[in-house]
Formats: C-alpha cells, sequence, structure tokens
C-alpha cells in the first residue's frame, strides 16, 4: 500500500491514458475491457502491468502531489530568500498542474473512490505540500520580510493555484510559467511585511 | 430549457436528497430506484416532480450560481464604496459556498454530464458572476483606490474561494462570514493602489 507503480514506457503510457479516460468519463465508467483495448493489451498482460483498477488510480492521484512535493522541497533548501522562494515554488506549482491536468481531475473527482489508508495517503500528502509553504512563510516572518501568515490564508493561497487545473486547458494563451508569476505577486503582495 | 424546477417543499426536498446522494455516490452512480426510495416517492410521481433526472441535475448545477448573481447583484448597487463592495461580495461568496457544498461539488464534479446547451448555460452563469466582480475592481481603478486588476486576476481570487468547497466541512471552526472577511483581506491587500 502507498507504493508508486514501477514507471516503465509500458505503465508510463497506461497510466497516461487511464488518467485521461478516468478524467473524460469517471473512473467507474471505464472498464478494464475498455482500458486494454485503448492501451492494446488482454486483461492479464494489464493487470500483470498495473495489479489492479484501484492501484492505477491511486498511482493516477498521487504521483503529480508527490512530485511537488519533491520539488517544493528542493526548491525550499535552495532558496535562502523567502520572496525568491515562494515566485520559485509558485512558478513549479503552476508548471506541474499544467502538465497533469488529467491526473488532477482524476485526483479531486475520484479521491472517494480510493479505499484507505490510500485516501488518507492521499490528503496527507497535500497537506504535507502545504506544510512547506507554511515553512516559507514563516521563514519570512521571521525575517521580518512577510507578515503572520496563518495556516487557513496558506490553504486559500494554494486553493487559487490547485483550482486553476478546471480552466487551465481552455485559457491556453498564458505560459504556465508566466501565470506562475502573477500568482507569485498575488500571494507576495498580500504577505509582505 | 435553462429554466429552474419550481420551487416546492416537495421539489426543494428531492433536490436536497438527490445533491447529496449525487455528491456521495455520482450522478451516474444513483438511479431513479434509489432516488424514489430516498424521498418516498414511486417512479411516476418522483418524475412528476424532476422532470427528469438531467433536469434534477441542471437545477441543483445552477442554482447556488443564479443565487450568488443575484446577491452579488444586489450589493454592487447597494454599495458605492469598492472596498466595501469587494467585501461585502467576499462575505456573501464564502456564506453561500458554505451553504450549498454538496451542490457544489455536483457541479463541479458532474457539469459534464449535462447535454448542451445547459453545459454552456452553466458556463455562462460562472463567467456572468465573474463579471460583476471584475466590474467593482474596474470601478476601484477609476476612482484610483484599486490598482488595475487583470481578468484573469479576477479568476485567480474566486478561485481561492470556490476551491474551498472542499474542505469547508472539515475545518468547520472558522465562520463562512469570518472566512468571508479573511478572504476579502487577501483580495484587498492584493489589489489596493
Amino acid at each position: 500500500m502507498g507504493d508508486k507503480l514501477k514507471s516503465t514506457p509500458q505503465t508510463d503510457n497506461i497510466r497516461k491514458v487511464a488518467s485521461e479516460l478516468f478524467a473524460l468519463n469517471g473512473y467507474n465508467g471505464v472498464g478494464v475491457a475498455e482500458l486494454g483495448n485503448a492501451v492494446g493489451l488482454g486483461r492479464g498482460a494489464l493487470y500483470h502491468h498495473i495489479g489492479s483498477k484501484e492501484d492505477l488510480l491511486y498511482d493516477i492521484a498521487s504521483r503529480y502531489i508527490i512530485h511537488m512535493i519533491e520539488e517544493a522541497k528542493s526548491i525550499v533548501a535552495d532558496t535562502p530568500d523567502p520572496e525568491e522562494c515562494i515566485n520559485k515554488l509558485s512558478e513549479s506549482l503552476m508548471v506541474t498542474i499544467s502538465k497533469n491536468l488529467s491526473d488532477m481531475t482524476v485526483c479531486f473527482r475520484e479521491i472517494n473512490s480510493l479505499s484507505e489508508p490510500r485516501h488518507k495517503i492521499v490528503s496527507s500528502y497535500h497537506l504535507e505540500y502545504q506544510r512547506i509553504w507554511e515553512a516559507v512563510f514563516e521563514r519570512g516572518e521571521k525575517e521580518k520580510v512577510f507578515r503572520e501568515v496563518t495556516r487557513l490564508e496558506c490553504k486559500a493561497f494554494l486553493g487559487m493555484y490547485f483550482y486553476s487545473f478546471l480552466w487551465l486547458r481552455r485559457d491556453g494563451k498564458q505560459s504556465a510559467h508566466k501565470l506562475g508569476r502573477i500568482y507569485a505577486n498575488i500571494v507576495l503582495s498580500a504577505v509582505k511585511a
């Protein structure tokens, strides 16, 4: 439980196709036979690669947020200046969102289809990601460049980012990097001391 | 098409029960027989009240946003000061979100189950609501109390509010009014001239 599927060209392709199908027709609306047809594999071969349909859902729902956590930790470790750190976190987050629209659609719509403890694990990843931003706000407050930012405000800011997966595809005019800078400006203008 | 179901105690009850069932088990996961059982009506009587299952979905997905539009228009008409207007819009929005969690869950998750033109109509309501906030930001800019706020920024702010339906229930410690004031402070600190 809680392990990622191994990343091979085959499982990566199955995950990508499944994510798009689940996003389009719902997790319960896509059968294993349909998924097998879409990736050109029989039932047995498909199960060999994915374990179970729920393993696949768990993998789709958790992979992008695990990536966000890893990237955010690395940014925070390398970026002592809190303001610059928010700028980098913001761009990284927007880029990851823009690259994982179907995974995020599936995660937000189907998280209740995950059995425990997987449902809780995915929620805990989201909380872990939030805690990274909170720590940057705390650092900024200590250094007197930010005002005090409550957990609730941090959650509000992250909601602003995450919500964008709902429309990002349709308004493709702005690059994810540029959006990240625009969002960072909103956050920074709200928290600067 | 596009008409609201008549509001009677019976249809209000059916809508409420259906909204909670759809939010819990998905629109396609709830059959008319199950819904009939839940409200104590046979198939014929149920259809008499709701028209069709999709009429009910459309009603659930559109009613809260129509309410938001009506309330926002009234606030804007009565509140000449742009800053006060944002405060009032913010509180009104948060209160409406907190009172319509299951309707919003259904709307955001199931909007693609609506056939045209209903799908487009619901999207257009969301855009109409956004335009009301945009007009307040423009008014504030004209009066030199706000900086220029782009449409994208306005969309970002509203995303911050709307996203809260995902967690509002679980963090019930804060009142919707108080949350509305906290969110308004974020918006105002980001846009004040």
